[in-house]
Parts: structure tokens; C-alpha cells; sequence
């Protein structure tokens, strides 16, 4: 689905030859009721940091062609589907910045049916965007949790268009959960799983990391059995594998505040190390606040590798165990700061010190970048990014960092959020190279 | 796509026996950011109009089986997967009254993956949705236009949701916009054209009227000729039979403030008459607001009709021009209301007397219910309806009326107030009965 606002964050980008940056596009939706003919488009101005390039001075691209403005008058044949965006092309030798831009657009349409005292109908527009200028040879790999787009997903976006916009802003990994991203789970149709496989193909992406639950208290008068554990976990590895994914992160059913694991964990993934080899999966618990990595969860995870010598288990990070200050301050970015205790604990500033890594990183497969806000300056306020890339890379880490928005849900929030998060990973790449 | 409430406007109902009214069901989307297993479903309270039926009185429908809180809870290999809504089915003799009710809903889900002194994690909506109760016999028939959607179409709603909510709601015919709705206009695939007669097959609905545009002014160096209009009104003609469609709508460019059409109207039209006949289309242009009935415009349609002694060309009323309140108090509804020089000409109240309709009824062929608001008691305050329904029943009128919401365009605010019409309508129709 196209996003309700007539700027889209999808496609917002600078545009380059062969040896030069020539300027920046971007994507709009059809203002009017209606898809008209090409030659009732009358033309887009856009205003970026206080210059106005005029609807003479820009050019759009529809159905594939571009037009300046006196061809857009002349066309024939060429439409604007409402199902479909219109690029807006602006000359500027070297492009823009990465980052937020407040982007405005006036888009000129001409109705007939309207008396010509009144037109062009012209739609002002305007919205704060982010472009996003990945690195050619970065140090970590960048990917996506749909996660991070939740409320969104089913109800303003496909899956398909959560793959689209995570391939437009730079990244190369999609992140999914399984019980919901795949349609008929746990067995989806062969249709669904040749649609998957030309998706991901499609938007040039690589399956990395696919969510499961071991669902410790399915009913309420018994726990599950490390052997029923083990069969969720098995049947979501067979899955991933047939998807193409390289990592099974299991949800573990917990027992504690302090999210300590239902114990049918160790047997129920011990069954299931065969399997994993067999299948070139790695299954990676997460490492994820309150539980800091100091910690006997970690602890039982080390000494579960040491015992059985496995390759296919490994350790997942999520970054929220990083925070400095703590996240919660009403979902809906209005309500005043919440006192300590109203704060949920996974929430709370854990102050974990990224040099904490070091211990356990030869274990370390997969990281979830969690993350509450991006600001327009591409702060992030809770978590010290710098930090933890200084040691990931000076660990040699190479592996993915998947995105995982977890701030409020407005919609489309997550979108830009993201963007914003990679556009400062790629600052922080630049800064630290 | 699913509306991003969690409560949904679509499947808001009364439920029924053979012979007794026994209770109201909603849909509600999944809140939670993957599927579930129903099991893990912890049951839903409702609470309509200061009463509250509590998870244990509640049932509720998942993939098409019904659940009480017992069944759900021992319940093993069913799901609740966040593309489908679950139905929530509340017990209440005689239901719900039609109309605007504020609908609030706990759905209790249990995660595992946290400690158990925080389940079930509760998640609280509200909301208020209309309930339609339509009459058994109406006096007229009722259909809904895509145009009432602007701005949702391909944003929040593809093609077939809006379909499915205008059968929902309890109409039977579909308008759609030939250059909006028809993908790949003006040549659609056959593949789509089959998959459209496959949907409003489904759905149960009738094709009514087909809007079409006859751009006079495509060009800025000169206007179309009156062949060219015939051409663009045929290529229409054909492509509405095809789609099963009996009216067509051309909108002309016009050549003055009071919209008096441009005058290749007559010749384009003349054209097309023998085309029309051998579609079994009506040509219906509309008489629109600021044009009243009594006008050289209306004047110039009934002498073409007395010329060419057609049976092929209608009158198209839209509901708009009998107005008693001006519609316009920015666009958000926020704003102070306008002056009357600031509103635009369409909106201002033109003050048709609907008794005017009786000299030209006999040329009526569809009325697109235009509307900008139904407040939450089933109150237009701009269109007397009833005066108009009177003057219908009594001119033994039995076609559409196909509403056309021109409010302010806020997410899923277009389905909400189009829900209030039809309430509205179909309580008239008891009254006048």
C-alpha cells in the first residue's frame, strides 16, 4: 500500500551518475480522487532547507519516463494511477546531506471540470523525511526486524512493502517472526514459499534471523515438556530453513523476574542440535534487558556450548541492554517522563558497558539493534552507539545489526525511525573508519 | 489490510437466530506483535453503553470456530494469526439499537516469554463504531461510491476491502471511478477484469454507475474536439459493460463558474447513443452543486433528451445541491467555520427545494447521496434528508442511492460516516414506511 501521506518515505534519495551525485528524488502519491492523463500534471515544486526549485525546474518520472514540464503538457498516452507514485527529480549537484529533511511539495494538477479561474489545484504537502547514504564498505552488515514496523504490518503495509522500504533505505538482511509473517503458520503453502524466495530476490535481501517462541505455558494447568519444546522449535528450524534464514532466535517461555528460562531449554534445544547442524541453522537465544550479560542465564547458555561442543548455538545481543537512560516516557511521546518505578524493567536504563561484550563475543552470532528514538539530528538519546560500535569493531564483528524499533506505534513511526537509525549507523561507519 | 484500531468497523452486527435477535459481535485485530495459539487467548470483555460482559461471558470466533473461555483455554492447534480479525460474539436478547455506539474491548492474551505476575497482558480499546440494521423492503436501493474512500483507496484499502465493508454495511451497489479503480485504465487485463466480476460476486453486489471524464481541456493549447469527447465517453461506455455497470457518468470540463458544460457535450454524447443502447448504459451527467435543477444547464439536457428521443441519457442528481447549511469548517474540522466568501461554491448551501425534483423526476436515473457529515446521533445537518425522501417515495422513485462522503478525509473517518448514512437512511426508511 502507498503511505497515506503524499510524501513517501520510500524512494527519498540522491540521484547519481556514473561519477558525479546530480541531485535527489523523491516519491509522491496522486493527491487527486482520480488517476488523470500525464498532460493534467502541471508540475511539483519542492522546497528542501529554505531553496525552491519551481515546477519548471524539477522533472518527474510516470510509468516509467521522465518528462520536463512543457512535455508533461504536450504528453499523450502517459497516465498517473492513484496506485501508482510519481518521482520528483531535482537538480543539485552534489545531492543532500543524509538525514531528516523537512521536504515541501506543491503538486499542479489540472481538472477540466473545474472552472479554469481555479486551476492549476495545487496540493501543498510537506514532512519531515530522511535520506539515507550508505557506505560503500561497511564494517557490520545492516538488516531489519518487521518488528519494527508492528501496528503497521496487515494494516498499512504488506509484507512485501515492509521488504520494499527495508531494501530502499540500504540494508541487505530481513529479520522476520515467524508466527507472523507467514501466512498459515507453522504450514504455509508451497505457493506462499515460491512468493518468499522471488520477494527476497526481488529487493536483492538475505534472510537472516527468524523469530520462534517456545511457548513454556501454552495451557494453564501444565508447563510444556522439553520434548513438546523441543518439537516447536524443530518445526519452526525446518521453516526457516526452507525460507532460507541462518538463524532461529527461540522465545523462551520464563520463570522468573529476571527472565530466567523455563529449564525444559536445554533439553528442548539439545534435541534439536542435529537438526540445526543439518540445516545450516544457528539457534541464538537473546540476550535482552532486564537480564544484563554478567548474568546466569548467559552463564547456563556458555557453559550449555562448552558441554555440548556445538556450532549451531550462538548468542543474540539486543542492544536495549546497552541503555543509558531509560526509554519510557508514555507511548504516545505526550505524557510526561514516568518515575523509575512505573518504568517496565526491560524499559529501564540497564547501563550494561558495551566493553562487557568482550568476554562473550567469540559466542556472539546475531544482534538486534533495539532502539526507542532516532531524533532529527540522528541522536539516538538512550543507547551509546558509539560505544558499542567501538568494540564490535575492534572485536572484529562482521555479522548483521537488525533493526529493532521499539518506540510508539504511530503510524508509519517505525518506518522513519529506522530510516533515521541508518542513517546514523552509516554516519557512525564514516566517523569511525 | 486490517484497520489499524484494534476494533474494526466492518462485522459490527447483530446476531440472529431463525426466528430472534440474541446479541452483537464486533471484529478486533490482533494486538499483539506476532500470532498466537488460542490457547494463549485469554478471552475479551466488551463493555457497550455502560454494560460490561465480562471474558467468562464472552465468546469468540477464531478461523470459524467458536470458543468459550474454558474451550479457548484448553484449546491445541488452532491460532489467532495477526492477518485475521477474531470475532468477538457478545449474548444480549434483541442486540444492539442501530446507530453510533462507543464500543470498548480488554483482550487478554498470555505471553510465556514474560513473567507470570504480569499475565495476562491486557490490552484496552475504544471506540465508536455504527451498527447498520437494514430494513427488509426498502423503498429504494442503496449503494455506496469508492469516492466516499478518497485518500484510504490504496492506502489503507485496496479495492476488495472496500467491496467487503460496502457489503458489510448492508448495501447492494457498487460506483466506482473507471480512472481510480480500474488498474491499468483504460485497458484492464482480462485477468483483472475477471477477478473483478469474481469479487462483487462475492460480495453479493451490483455494478450501478461508473464514473467517467470527458477532459475537455487535456491540453493547455487547445480544447478536444467533439470527436475526440466521444471517444474518450465510448472507450468508457465499453469498458462499464464489460465491468457490468448500467449508468454511466461523464464528467464534462465546463466553460464557466456555474459549470455550463463545454459544448462539445452535445455532439460527444449524440455519438455515443447508439453505442449506449447496444451496452444497455444510461449516459447520466450530474446535475451538481452550484447548478440547480432550475437552469439552463438541467434546460439543456431535457431538450437533448426531447431531440434525440433517447432512452440511453439520464439526469444524475447529486444530493449536495439541496443543502441548508453550508458543508465547509476546514477540512479538519478543527477550524472556525468559514465565511461564506471563503467557502467554495460547491459547498455553500444552494438551498434546492427538493420539490423541485418533481418536474424533471421522470429523467431521473441515480442519485449519489453526497454528503460531508452524519454526527453521532444520525444527524446530517446540512441535507434535509427526510424532505427528500418524501419527494422520492412519493415520485415512485426505486433506484440508487449511492453515497458519496466529501468530508474531511482522516484515516477510515470515510467508512465510519458512510456506516452513519446508511443507519440514518434505513431509520427513515422505518419512519416513512
Amino acid at each position: 500500500m502507498l503511505n497515506r501521506d503524499i510524501i513517501q518515505n520510500t524512494g527519498f534519495r540522491n540521484t547519481t551518475t556514473a561519477d558525479a551525485v546530480t541531485g535527489f528524488q523523491l516519491e509522491v502519491r496522486n493527491p487527486n480522487y482520480r488517476g488523470i492523463a500525464s498532460s493534467l500534471v502541471d508540475g511539483v515544486s519542492v522546497t528542501v532547507g529554505g531553496h525552491t526549485w519551481t515546477h519548471e525546474e524539477t522533472t518527474v518520472v510516470l510509468q516509467g519516463r521522465e518528462f520536463g514540464l512543457a512535455e508533461l503538457r504536450a504528453s499523450t498516452g502517459h497516465r498517473w494511477p492513484l496506485t501508482e507514485t510519481m518521482t520528483v527529480k531535482v537538480p543539485l549537484p552534489g545531492g543532500l546531506p543524509a538525514g531528516v529533511h523537512v521536504v515541501a511539495v506543491d503538486i499542479r494538477l489540472r481538472a477540466p471540470y473545474f472552472p479554469i479561474e481555479f486551476q492549476p489545484n495545487v496540493t501543498h504537502a510537506e514532512r519531515a523525511v530522511t535520506l539515507v547514504d550508505p557506505v560503500a564498505s561497511p564494517a557490520f552488515q545492516y538488516g531489519v526486524s518487521t518488528y519494527s514496523y508492528t501496528d503497521d504490518m496487515y494494516t498499512l503495509l504488506t509484507l512485501e512493502d515492509a521488504l520494499a522500504e527495508v531494501a530502499d533505505l540500504g540494508a541487505t538482511g530481513i529479520e522476520i517472526l515467524g508466527e507472523a509473517n507467514v501466512p498459515g503458520y507453522p504450514n504455509p503453502s508451497t505457493a506462499w514459499i515460491d512468493d518468499w524466495h522471488a520477494l527476497v530476490a526481488k529487493h536483492r535481501l538475505t534472510p537472516t534471523n527468524f523469530g520462534s517462541w517456545i511457548d513454556s505455558r501454552m495451557w494453564l494447568d501444565r508447563d510444556l515438556t522439553a520434548k513438546e519444546g523441543a518439537e516447536q522449535l524443530a518445526r519452526d528450524i525446518n521453516l526457516a530453513a526452507t525460507l532460507g534464514f541462518s538463524f532461529v532466535r527461540p522465545k523462551i517461555g520464563v520463570i522468573s523476574l529476571d527472565l530466567v528460562p523455563h529449564p525444559i531449554w536445554d533439553e528442548a534445544v539439545a534435541r534439536c542440535l542435529d537438526l540445526a547442524a543439518e540445516k545450516n541453522i544457528i539457534i541464538a537465544p537473546e540476550i535482552h534487558s532486564p537480564t544484563p550479560i554478567r548474568h546466569e542465564v548467559v552463564d547456563g547458555y556458555l557453559e550449555f556450548i562448552d558441554r555440548t561442543g556445538t556450532k549451531n548455538f550462538g548468542l543474540l545481543i539486543d542492544t536495549g541492554i546497552f541503555m543509558t537512560k531509560s526509554a519510557f516516557q508514555g507511548w504516545d511521546l505526550s505524557g510526561t517522563p514516568a518515575s523509575e518505578e512505573e518504568i517496565p524493567p526491560p524499559l529501564r536504563a540497564l547501563k550494561v558497558p558495551a566493553s562487557d561484550l568482550v568476554d562473550i563475543m567469540k559466542h556472539v552470532v546475531f544482534i538486534q539493534a533495539k532502539f526507542y528514538e532516532v531524533d532529527e539530528h540522528l541522536t539516538d538519546p538512550h543507547i551509546p552507539w558509539r560505544e558499542v560500535f567501538n568494540v564490535l569493531k575492534q572485536q572484529g564483528y562482521t555479522g548483521y545489526l537488525s533493526s529493532e524499533y521499539e518506540g510508539p506505534r504511530q503510524p508509519y513511526r517505525g518506518i522513519e525511525q529506522v530510516r533515521r537509525q541508518h542513517a546514523m549507523f552509516h554516519q557512525l561507519e564514516r566517523e569511525l573508519s
